[in-house]
């Protein structure tokens, strides 16, 4: 069952890493000058400016039927993340001892949104209302302009809706080397947030490595999905679900785990008259080669089936879902019933839909306003704290043969035995 | 001022990088074997079995006085990473709508505590704690042995008393390379915690890059300390701070922030007279070499200076410390007034010390229970759910051109309208 499973391999990249590495050194180096040259040479255009002007932003021209749309999703996100800050935690360990944890926002945050044919306003949505919650100091956002220099106006609607004004039309390795490190018009950030291609993804990995660079969200892989279905389940939203995951690209994997053969042959023919109408279809075809239907014998082989995969979306088309939450441990984000299709969550329930893809749902968890925030410890201690305390640090860096550690403690305690 | 603290530089490792992929690679494919020819090369002894036995555990054998001292330290961890264990999340965005965010414990986790001349029992049960308190399902734990194959029983003691007893003789990047990929005895696990030396650092980072390897705790770098002292802080204290930070290991770095000259002559009077005592006063000595003692004109500048480096450790002897709580931005541990050494935080507050060195308090946290989970985001819709929100999505996936994700919605919307 499990080399069934197994994910598309992703090709070996040993030369993209070389010539991102080399542009990354080459922005470092050369700083603004390189990233106009290499804007001019990948997004074929010559920018005057970097930045987005206060005039592009005063001359959005976009529907209200897409404001509307964009604000609402904006809200959604709001509710559900403002749950998500942290309260300091705060307690005392014995008497004259308290430790406290609070958390602090990161203090210069960097967003990355890819281009291509349209304008991701969800991926802005998804990464800006975060950090508006969590409230970092430096929010800036770099997406690779068209071939007239601009910036797609939902893009600067829905980065202004969450208060951010400070956009760069760069894109690629070059962004991300940007940001990592600076340049003169563009500032450094500590941490770099957002999707992108295999030159995105390798800029972010190499400058997470560098001391002098900067963190990152999370690795990433293909996007993925897994729809468990009994049944009773309509074949057709099982098709639809099965097709919205498969157009984000030739390398998404989508899995059907059904509890009939009949089932599956059900969602073969939905998908094949479906298949026909859809725009992304040869995107479609080309991803649905490496994507499995199987059959389980039940809802609970289904899960632990699951769980070894640890799929980026699960979604759970079958009687009573809520029933089999707890038994869920590896997935980014879990739709429960028929009315949850993966587009909803995509865009408007309110959850993250920055997920860990490729079985990083094992070992990390959706973006959240955490991954915008990190903890400092705080540890107040009074003359009894210490008195209390003391004799087992003593005991504990003899152990270790620490000394100097030891000492610390023993001249204080001196002190007080003196005073 | 910013160069004065520049860090030491880290030595290039390409050779380290490249003897250490060839550690990985030869744990992979020669698996158990590979382990016992490793250990008998770097540790210096033959061994027949690679687990710690039953017995070894049955015959620990301690003073009473190490006990109590390791039980005192594992209580006070647990009321303090008590406080850490999140709570679900769950929150009606619209009506129709609800998003919940459960935590879950990684499934399998390894922890590495470092060989040498004394047993590190401090870090086991900071790394043992919060596991236990995660409920992970699986917990190993690998440490070189001695040149007599053996485990020192303080380790063993530790471990067993936070739930552990699963513990591997290995050390260095073959043990890193055992956990992460697993091999005939010893499990493969989800996500790597502890500090080690440059092999285990470089093996640490090369198995996180792997999907197939296993995620890491956090980045590491040499350890360090920062001090803010006032002219009325006791001058030996502040020395004997700044020495059990230098006797870590030649590049620790510790440095003083005062506000006056007159109280670093002190310092360095008192940390001449502490250090001829010293029994590592050798690593001390190289590890002072790069280390600093400035004056800053006022606490709010020496703050700002911190925040600017970002120090594992920061140490406040100062007037009222917690009146500056709230401006400190980028630290791991704070230490507040002239009862709080860094030691007792080290061992017995029940506060994590394996926090960001090497100015990664910038961008992460200090060790806690929340390293030992990730969050699945659950999403419930409603019939009448998605009639409010689906318009929305249709609108918001039509705009970024993705009409598959659109169809998801559509067709149900449709069926709902015929039913």
């Amino acid at each position: 069952m499990k080399n069934n499973l197994a994910r598309p391999l992703l090709s070996e990249n040993s030369d993209i890493a070389q010539k991102v590495g080399e542009i990354i050194q080459a922005v470092r180096v050369g700083g603004d000058n390189v990233l106009i040259d290499l804007t001019e040479k990948f997004d074929g255009v010559k920018l005057a400016e970097l930045q987005v002007s206060p005039a592009e932003f005063e001359n959005i021209n976009i529907s209200d039927e897409s404001k509307n749309a964009i604000i609402f999703a904006k809200n959604q996100l709001e509710i559900n993340h403002a749950t998500q800050l942290p309260k300091p935690q705060k307690i005392q360990t014995c008497e004259g001892v308290i430790c406290e944890r609070q958390a602090r926002p990161i203090d210069r945050v960097g967003l990355y949104i890819p281009g291509g044919t349209a304008p991701l306003i969800s991926t802005v949505l998804m990464l800006a209302v975060p950090a508006q919650i969590a409230g970092n100091g430096l929010k800036i956002l770099c997406t690779p302009p068209n071939k007239q220099g601009q910036t797609d106006p939902h893009i600067l609607f829905a980065a202004q809706l969450c208060g951010i004004e400070t956009v760069y039309k760069i894109g690629g390795a070059q962004a991300i080397a940007a940001m990592a490190y600076g340049t003169e018009s563009i500032p450094k950030v500590d941490k770099i947030f957002g999707p992108g291609n295999r030159w995105v993804t390798q800029a972010k990995q190499l400058v997470s490595q560098d001391s002098e660079g900067a963190a990152i969200d999370m690795p990433a892989g293909p996007s993925e999905v897994m729809v468990i279905a009994d049944d009773e389940a309509n074949p057709a939203f099982v098709a639809a679900d099965l097709l919205s995951q498969a157009e984000h690209g030739v390398d998404s994997q989508v899995i059907l785990i059904a509890l009939s053969e009949q089932f599956i042959g059900r969602v073969r023919s939905a998908l094949e008259s479906q298949l026909e109408k859809l725009s992304r279809k040869n995107i479609i075809i080309q991803a649905l080669t490496h994507s499995r239907m199987i059959v389980a014998e039940n809802i609970n082989q289904a899960i632990n089936i699951s769980n070894n995969y640890a799929p980026e979306h699960l979604i759970l088309q079958i009687n009573h879902p809520e029933k089999y939450t707890d038994k869920i441990s590896n997935a980014g984000s879990v739709f429960l019933g028929p009315w949850a299709p993966e587009t909803i969550g995509d865009y408007v329930t309110g959850s993250n839909h920055v997920l860990p893809t490729y079985g990083y749902a094992k070992n990390y968890s959706g973006l959240s306003v955490l991954d915008f925030m990190k903890f400092i410890s705080f540890q107040s201690v009074t003359k009894s704290g210490l008195v209390k305390m003391g004799p087992y640090a003593e005991i504990l860096s003899s152990i270790e043969g620490l000394d100097a550690h030891k000492n610390a403690v023993s001249l204080r305690l001196a002190e007080l035995n003196n005073g």
